[in-house]
């Protein structure tokens, strides 16, 4: 076991504050890993609030996690001391389910492990990544290519990923037309991942405020879903669109934007249900789907494109000490477009 | 111009009376064809009664039309007089656009010409299969196998290609679990047509009213949607899921029965806007998709798949001057599985 400081948040809706916390003893097949950075994900701040429902405190909230390693377990084979790597939403899972076989922990069959907020197969809570080091089983951890700063690498763990994943999925690429709605943390990094891919890019954003940021990100295209014009104009453009926003939409007026066969994948979702007439989607052999950050192998996939393509997350560095007032910012998508939390501060 | 007999509504939710109506004189690539058998389509009374918005009146439904060709268009290559041929929900379309060419002119981006309750492309009112004859492009027409009786391929037209054509898209199969929501006239041809494709089939019905037949039919199971053990037992059972269903269902709940990367597609759909959680597709990169019926090309394929496997409609024949209480019928759920008019009683 050791000692590690660590933000925390002891109770629900409770600012975070700086603690301590243990982490395991480096077992046969662990990673010590000394965080670097840690990335601020606005699900962090639904699970410290409980808006997905009861959670696990003290939280020590943290899945965009870069760092060095330390020290590796006998068994170890990946990795070894120094060694620049990352950990995701997920740190185990059964590992034997159908879908773990194929690659898709995100999808486990017996629930993953979530990096905090979970119970880990030791039966001890989770902790993540607003702190020093960590204990992770070399199978969750990837390799940070030394083209990648860590700094501007830790978004990718998860924003990167949830976006990268649909993306390849439903085929982004030349000749296909791609929008993304939400210029966000996810976002912005759709933006980037689909120009990267060739597709041509079109943001869909509420307000055309960002439309600069948008088109440098690699966006070709800049829309306003608040002017209806965007729809008409739009209508029956897009293969693919990929929705990053949690804020309630008119899902009907977003499916009209697909071409027959199209597809509209939520990788952000409202905590309420949304209302939707089916007739949106037969008319159009038209998809609703969903998808879910990504497989440990497609991330280790989307971090090696990024280094390819040179890609890194947009960041904002911070001192821990201004984790709650970065809450407030993320709150009123005041972030252009991900904080990062320099570990070294805590 | 030919004036033949046909059952027609003279307005919006008025009983069916015999009249007479003008077909076209047949032009260059025209067929005509003397009907013998016209299905009775759960959406002919939702048109004749406005429940998808306004129609045009009067209004001769019927677009699962069984027939013998009786005369063709000087430039007419596809038939001959004699030819055993069908025509199913569309009669025409642009031709020109992306999914006219590549054959599914359901998807007509101009839209294509319904059967009946439209406008053709020479400016009048389209009419459906309540009649003795009907003037159709030869485009539009397809050939009905020797091995299949004209009556009992008379639905597959429409609740054929119908199920035929998402379990083709979906790639329904064997080592494929596919579920069909509802064992009405769609359902017990989607129930045949996956069976016969090599899948295991499931079917959920409301209750195990009709689980004979469901097990006749080609069944491997039967369920009741209104036992809530159902979906304890058949949690992450299916690859593939068509719901025949216009009424209000927990799609949640269906969505939970399906494997990771499973589609639930909807080929009835309720009239009004259904509720969902987009959780329930995220959280297994689930589908919710709709279809429309299917092109020219796959109506055919679906013809042979079913001459080739003695798939044929479960029918009762009736009279003409029983339409008015089959559709009292149809919406009382009382047929099994198709009413079928014998149009030599119009």
């Amino acid at each position: 076991m050791t000692t590690v400081a660590a933000y925390a948040a002891p109770a629900a809706k409770a600012p975070l504050e700086r603690t301590t916390i243990e982490r395991r003893a480096v077992g046969e097949f662990d990673v010590l890993i000394d965080i670097k950075y840690a990335g601020i994900c606005h699900s962090d701040i639904h699970q410290v609030r409980e808006g997905w429902g009861e959670a696990i405190f003290p939280m020590v909230p943290g899945h965009e996690i870069a760092g060095v390693v330390s020290e590796v377990g006998s068994g170890v084979t990946k990795f070894k001391v120094g060694d620049r790597v990352g950990v995701g939403c997920m740190v185990d899972s059964c590992r034997t389910c159908e879908n773990c076989l194929r690659g898709e922990e995100q999808y486990c069959l017996e629930g993953n492990v979530p990096t905090y907020n979970g119970i880990g197969k030791d039966g001890e809570p989770t902790y993540g990544g607003y702190s020093e080091k960590v204990v992770v089983d070399e199978n969750f951890v990837v390799r940070i290519p030394d083209g990648l700063s860590l700094d501007v690498a830790a978004p990718l763990l998860c924003a990167g990923i949830t976006t990268y994943s649909p993306l390849r999925h439903w085929n982004a690429g030349p000749g296909k037309k791609v929008a993304i709605v939400g210029l966000g943390g996810l976002g912005h990094m759709g933006v980037k991942l689909a120009h990267a891919m060739g597709a041509e890019v079109t943001v869909l954003s509420q307000s055309l405020r960002k439309k600069d940021d948008g088109l440098k990100l690699g966006a070709d295209h800049y829309y306003a879903t608040s002017d209806p014009k965007t729809f008409e104009e739009l209508a029956g453009t897009f293969d693919l669109i990929v929705s990053t926003v949690s804020a309630p939409m008119d899902f009907g007026a977003l499916l009209s934007l697909l071409k027959v066969d199209g597809a509209l994948v939520n990788v952000g979702a409202p905590e309420e249900p949304i209302s939707l007439n089916l007739f949106s989607v037969i008319g159009g052999r038209k998809t609703l789907a969903g998808s879910m950050i990504g497989g440990i192998a497609q991330t280790q996939e989307m971090l090696d494109f990024c280094a390819e393509h040179g890609i890194g997350a947009e960041i904002e560095l911070i001192r821990a000490d201004q984790i709650n007032e970065a809450y407030e910012r993320v709150l009123a998508s005041d972030v252009r477009y991900r904080f990062v939390i320099d570990t070294a501060t805590i």
